[in-house]
């Protein structure tokens, strides 16, 4: 195996490509087709209750996926997301941060496919699950 | 047919329940279980380029599902989405509104199922499709 | 607009490449970007009560995508389903045919989207909505 | 733990309730919130060139899931299929039988959530990834 960036270069790729959303998502462990993301909560993250929102787990889903093609085939700024479908399965924890386990299923020529489970910290039960696919443009 | 909430009694709903996005979405039209919203775009919403985000367009589809729900059954901040699938068609276009027209295509006692198509305001191909289900607490 | 494939050259290219299932299915009308297609309905597609399965309907809802694809871009067999996101939302009636509705919202170079509403003969309500993608080999 | 029907509890409620199908799937091993589940591969579950066909892997995923929740919470032909979303990611091994390995994420008052990833026998990637809700009726 060998990633072809490591867990700062994603971290630098991210601010540098993406400064508005980059200080929400640190990676916190990077693998051959997998990583770990945890969401830097922030007060707009929040609804009412004090639980993360929909669409910031999707944004967790989607870069954890991104990150992860992007250790192993380079910083590749024009990678698409094409589908999510994403399951919410429990309330998230209020107060608790909440954590992406992402595996990459498929890593193809134009396609790659990717689930993550998101969890609560220090909850077992999954919050939510996600599979995303992602067109790769030609290198 | 007869509306549980008019398009003024939605927005009010939105603001007092969740003021944090509550001024992103602006009801265009509701009807017997249909819904236009539009996003009032803002820099946050963006990606490099002038194109709104993934997670915008996620919580574009889920806003929409939702207030076409509450217009059928009443204010119940308590329906949750259980599932989205989104598909992501094309690049919205820069600097152009999006439009969200929804329809739900089943509202049953405890679930309810509706697909939306986003626009970039004046393009006629939808740059995204979603269906979403809710889960619809006891009354 | 001109198709390049009529209802006929479909159904025959169906019985040529798919010879276990094209009796299954009854093309109907054809149109730019469009398709309505029968399910023929057999003993082995029901399930107790007299109701079509969940595999025969997702059967229906791939081959009318399939069909409509092939319609647009000619006759190419290896044009295979990369996702499908389903939505059961109602029983189909017993004794009732299944038609499906399909439109395709892309059809892009390489990767096409199709979306298709199920519906049972006679009934307004829709007992399945479903979005398909398909890739597409280059010609 | 205690698990509410045994592997061959399983298959004699699927012969009996579902005799059209019940042949085709064999129960492998069940546990808590798991099974694993195998294609008995017919001439009529493949497509030219001797792969299996898309609504035959539907059909293996979405028996998968039924039974593993059977298994925990007994008996109950009504439990119904409301979504599922799969990703088709490769071509099946031709003469290889299938394998489903499907967990529950989710096992709720009224909804339950399974993942399954399948698998061609002696392959290690896998061919198809799906994941399905049921709505659980009141026991």
């Amino acid at each position: 195996m060998s990633l072809k960036m490591t867990q700062d270069q994603l971290a630098e790729f991210l601010v540098a490509e993406f400064p508005q959303v980059a200080g929400d998502f640190a990676i916190e462990d990077v693998g051959e087709n997998r990583i770990r993301v945890r969401l830097v909560t922030e007060e707009r993250h929040l609804r009412p209750g004090g639980t993360v929102s929909g669409p910031t787990m999707f944004a967790l889903a989607d870069v954890s996926v991104y990150l992860a093609i992007l250790a192993m085939i380079g910083p590749r700024a024009l990678a698409v997301t094409t589908n999510c479908s994403i399951d919410f399965m429990r309330k998230p924890a209020a107060g608790a941060d909440l954590i992406a386990e992402c595996r990459l299923l498929k890593l193809g020529r134009v396609l790659a496919v990717g689930e993550v489970l998101l969890f609560s910290q220090g909850v077992e039960a999954p919050v939510a699950r996600a599979s995303l696919t992602y067109s790769i443009p030609p290198g």
